[in-house]
């Protein structure tokens, strides 16, 4: 076990080692921890960059990599796949689209994939009118329809950022162009995404929405075994909608296949002021309506590089979240002084 | 090039040969021309019984066997797998939902497939009133509502006896039980079938009604080739229905999973006597209703043999087709007495 607070390491260490466990100390034991002789596989689900050390280590040192979170994709794809390939390391996906787009992959030869839909729930405000979505407030935001997440991933459902993070890392993961990833509209989640070949043949994978399927998928992987999660029911009559995504409403596609195509820094970027911006919002201090917008104008402020180092990277992500916070701050310090000098009025 | 009436053949041959092709004549003839050394797969699309030989003759030679004509596997299933499983020759399906299925197969291991959902349309009878639906002309049983077929198989459609035959074949094809395949309706005929596997995960085949893409992929396999059949588009609205089929509507549906059950001589006679009952059909003989009414009589009056041999299984064939005739020949003999006894009261 490790524990990345040094302080609550001193404190539960040895508890846990009276236990029998091993216990590493700090994001360096994390590094060490994944590179023993004896671990096989690595799931990599610590949230945002902080587990990008880790996920690296373990593919440098030869283990399979079952990946929850997509950020370290969209930050170090990079770093990582090449180095995943040169070490000829497994990097199997969790998230239920990716994991349904590898399942589907494995009806064709890979040189036969022509597209892939990747399909989104569409969140709370698919049909919201455009004004009211503007000003929609945190419980509007994580009201998902279909599946019961954290608040940033619900958040990101519902402006589509979530979306476009995956359309980035479905892009490294199987080595495609954002022209060849179609987000497709599917509010009932049972198609998890779908993958298309030459011959015009579209192969899609379906269940019930639950984690526990495509985690369970990647922990057995190639095998499958009888698991606790449902299975689809067709004795009951069902509707599969899909609809192609309003652009308008959900601009962080746009800004994702942007991010997809030029690549470098810029995923690092567009994934930290995201993550900068929810919690803005989710704080009360900028409305849902700015999130897309404070993303797009970190992007439009940030020195772009290309062939990035890990430091490049993780100073990419440093910088968009102080970016972020700094024009926030600003902001909140206009408005007051605003208040201050006109508040006889309101 | 085979010409199975051997008057044509005589007729023809020598012109034939000009062109440079070689002429086979008669049955024989056939038979002799799947083995030669220099066939690589044999695509065997002879409707009814009349092509078993040739397509036993071919795997017996130990060619690829890509299968277009569901009553091999219906009449004489017992002996086209074994043979095929003893000289290791793969039978690859034509059909649009077993091409689906196997295609779905390849995203797991065989022993990990819980089940299989074969998709049908419902023909142009799915919402038509059951008395209507018993008094259906012709012309009703013949408007398909999306597929363009023979007459044979659009009238199969509509009994649902063309699903009955397609779920023998499964059982063979892929060495399913009968109770591990479920019938389920779905209109749009765009989700060709699916697979479930024991993890709960479900993968399914998707694309326009097309037979090309399932014809091409029998000869492609296990490659995929840019074809010319159409795509999904996403970039319109779609809306997929699924639903239970109504067993009191198409009884068709619970003889074929008797007769899946107990196997022998069974798919012979259901599939002779089903042929037969919609030439009477066709003919005006019998009304709509009665087609899955002249299946069951001729089931129920059959000798059931279990370890059936070819000829066992030819006769049985020859044996239902003569019972449907026979049947059908005695009630209209009985109508006309009855039409010149009570004639001028009608």
């Amino acid at each position: 076990m490790a524990i990345a607070d040094e302080a609550s390491c001193d404190a539960g260490a040895s508890a846990l080692r009276e236990l029998g466990a091993e216990v590493y100390r700090g994001a360096k034991g994390l590094v060490e921890m994944v590179a023993r002789d004896d671990v096989d596989i690595v799931v990599a689900a610590i949230v945002g960059a902080a587990g990008l050390p880790a996920a690296l280590a373990a593919v440098g040192a030869g283990k399979t990599l079952a990946l929850a979170n997509k950020e370290a994709l969209v930050v170090a794809g990079s770093l990582l796949m090449p180095l995943a390939r040169s070490k000829k390391v497994p990097i199997l996906p969790v998230d239920s689209e990716h994991s349904a787009i590898f399942q589907a992959m494995q009806a064709g030869r890979r040189q036969d994939i022509k597209r892939v839909i990747l399909t989104a729930s569409g969140g709370p405000f698919r049909n919201t009118p455009l004004d009211t979505m503007r000003d929609a407030t945190l419980a509007d935001a994580l009201a998902h329809p279909t599946w019961k997440m954290g608040n940033k991933v619900t958040i990101d459902s519902a402006t589509m950022f979530n979306k476009g993070l995956e359309l980035i890392e479905a892009c490294w993961l199987f080595d495609l162009k954002p022209e060849q990833v179609e987000i497709v509209i599917h509010p009932e989640s049972i198609v998890h995404s779908m993958v298309e070949f030459v011959d015009g043949s579209t192969i899609a994978q379906l269940s019930p929405p639950d984690m526990r399927t495509p985690i369970q998928y990647a922990l057995t992987y190639p095998d499958r075994l009888p698991g606790p999660a449902g299975r689809m029911d067709f004795a009951q009559s069902l509707r599969l909608n899909f609809e192609p995504p309003d652009r308008k409403r959900f601009p962080a596609i746009d800004v994702a296949y942007d991010v997809a195509t030029r690549g470098g820094t810029l995923g690092a970027v567009m994934n930290a002021a995201n993550e900068a911006a929810v919690g803005a919002f989710v704080g009360g201090w900028i409305g849902f309506g700015e999130i897309c917008e404070t993303v797009q104008a970190t992007i439009a402020a940030h020195r772009f590089q290309t062939d990035a180092s890990l430091d490049d990277l993780l100073e990419a992500d440093r910088w968009a979240r102080e970016y972020v916070e700094t024009m926030i701050a600003k902001r909140v310090r206009e408005t007051s002084i605003c208040i201050r000098q006109h508040g006889s009025n309101l």
